[in-house]
């Protein structure tokens, strides 16, 4: 590895093909499935897609091939489940290191008494390709929320052993009452005392009803609506209600990498912070506690995934405590292979990583100190990635 | 008037009395109540106060004098209501001209047969109060939202003719089925034709089940999690809704003012831009549609309640466009009455005005003239003040 700072890449998914074979196996969503006439089987994530798949699966039941803009989800093309596919992806962005995870819903729709097991494997097939590319992967691994929780804890205690896992990715539901759960604080205080950094990524948006008539399933709006705005909110919401469980407070070594620039935490910090001292129920006990913003300052990483400099000068703003400007907390990613380029071959450039990268080049300066920081100087201090990757050098 | 900028808040609401007599006479939410043993009714506008509101008359029915901390809603003080309280009020934080709105749910609960005449007393009300302090009061009118089409047109024409109103203040459900609702084009156009400024103020939040068990009706969190998030969540979508819609584009002269520095816009404006641009559905036509940032950058304008220098930058940052850097569409707010100091005396210095005096002073420098026009010399410009202020010079 040059002395140069290496590009690293902290949001980026895969689903191993054992997971795929998951997905192709189940009858509702999340499912892959093939539909006649197409190149690629369609994965269908969201639950806004439910009648987009009923009606595919319906007309392909009568024999009709469905036109490309009345498929439902998105086509499952080599970006989702090649290594190879992904390093050509970083190659072609000039990306050297990528920390990869498996990508939303993970392992919260699997029966329990199978999601340890398949925790294990999914575990075990990040790290033969992180092996098989040392210094150039690394990844945050898949829990098995839906698990008793001795298997749980376990899986912590297996993967804080697997060399190439720093951390793990985490949806918003917990065990299933959200992370501001008690039954969930265990979990996370084991995360925290292994040191391993919580990457909490949105999947389940906000419910139907508040995207209107014309949001909702006639695909009006398309999926901008939920992804736009339902993914940030989610992920909003659910660091609020840790920050107001207390839970920062009770496990200050915990570390979250928050999803898409904290989803609008940055911009609604000082809205929080006055919603808590101006309620007479909360604040003569808040007094005492950290406020959210301490935990932006101390507790909290997030990525730089917000398609914006405004955005991006925003999270770095109100990442910055006394003793930094937050250009310390920032960290690049791409969220390949969600949205590929439509105008474009998707083996080339991608607009979705330009816009990302682009922002950070804009707010901070093409090739300035800050710019390598949080391209990827921040990750390889956060993440540790030198104990491994200097086995490459 | 002298010839310093004055100091204008655009953002500060009043219950009028006819209004708070609907409120007493009512059993459902929005409503006002007294209990035993306060000294203030209480008055309880959100869905999430349902079960406090009920308990605590239950508790009355049994003749219990509730504890202040299980009171259901907030304290119906002077400030709701009284002219004198809120000149007072603007006395003290230095506020020279105060635009008026009526505080949510609005008219949005009453019957159809009796909103337009509901309206009328109303707007009539703060045309009096307005014309009782020349130069220091203008208003947002209150338009009947549940009253047939032919009624709010009638409304709007009649408004339009009112000295010292500059707008109107609308919640986000619409006629109901919210503002992207093509039964509700025909308001706006005539809104947009007649010059009137829309104050997008949020209500209804977003669905309880999304702040989890310990964020609802248990009161453990507050009123957080509504009005920090839900609120300016509720107004994101909307104002991204009516984007999608298109409506933006049928009526480039729509001009909204957006409560709570857009809700969560700013910081979203590039992952929307990013969502449409990736999304199959939509981005052919997109194309040839104005993108989220002409919006900001043209047609809406933001208050500065966002409680913080971080997030005020980047309400400033989003507004820029080519030709200016977004200091022109910045508007200072208080929310007065809401948000009282819990640590000291009402009729001081409220710390939720200083919050947002004080972010405009750190994001700008104290006395600048960039500040000036965030605290003032925009609404004069934007809303037109001056042609009635200078009756008063």
């Amino acid at each position: 590895m040059s002395s140069k700072t290496p590009v690293v890449d902290v949001h980026t998914h895969m689903y191993p093909p054992e997971y795929i074979q998951i997905l192709e196996s189940r009858n509702d969503i999340p499912i892959v499935r093939s539909f006649p006439g197409t190149s690629d089987p369609r994965i269908v994530l969201l639950s806004t897609e439910v009648t987009p798949l009923k009606e595919a699966e319906a007309a392909a039941a009568r024999g009709e091939a469905p036109t490309v803009s009345s498929l439902p989800g998105r086509p499952l093309t080599s970006h989702y489940a090649s290594v190879a596919q992904k390093l050509h992806f970083m190659d072609t962005h000039g990306i050297d290191v990528s920390v990869l995870s498996l990508a939303n819903p993970w392992l919260d729709f699997v029966d329990s008494d199978q999601a340890g097991g398949l925790a294990a494997s999914v575990n075990a097939g990040f790290s033969a390709m992180c092996k098989a590319h040392p210094g150039r992967l690394f990844f945050f691994a898949a829990l098995p929320v839906t698990a008793p929780t001795p298997v749980l804890l376990q899986t912590i205690a297996d993967i804080a052993t697997l060399p190439y896992c720093r951390g793990v990715i985490l949806g918003t539901g917990g065990l299933g009452q959200g992370l501001d759960d008690p039954a969930m604080e265990p979990i996370l205080a084991a995360l925290a005392e292994a040191g391993l950094v919580v990457f909490l990524h949105p999947h389940y948006g906000l419910p139907g009803e508040v995207w209107g008539p014309r949001g909702g399933t006639t695909g009006e709006y398309g999926h901008v609506l939920p992804l736009a705005l339902g993914f940030p909110m989610e992920t909003t919401i659910a660091v609020t209600r840790l920050f107001l469980a207390g839970v920062f407070d009770r496990l200050p070594k915990l570390r979250l990498l928050l999803a898409h620039s904290g989803g609008t935490l940055p911009f609604l910090a000082g809205r929080i912070d006055s919603c808590v001292r101006h309620d007479a129920h909360l604040w003569k006990a808040a007094k005492t506690r950290r406020s959210i913003w301490d935990v932006l300052h101390e507790q909290v990483y997030l990525d730089a995934v917000v398609y914006s400099d405004v955005g991006l000068q925003a999270a770095i703003a109100a990442s910055g405590g006394a003793s930094s400007g937050g250009l310390d907390r920032l960290l690049f990613g791409t969220d390949h292979p969600f949205f590929p380029p439509l105008d474009s071959d998707e083996q080339g450039q991608w607009e979705s990583v330009s816009m990302n990268a682009d922002a950070v080049k804009n707010a901070l300066g093409d090739g300035s100190e800050a710019a390598a920081a949080v391209m990827g100087g921040n990750a390889v201090r956060i993440l540790r990635l030198y104990e491994e990757a200097a086995e490459k050098a």
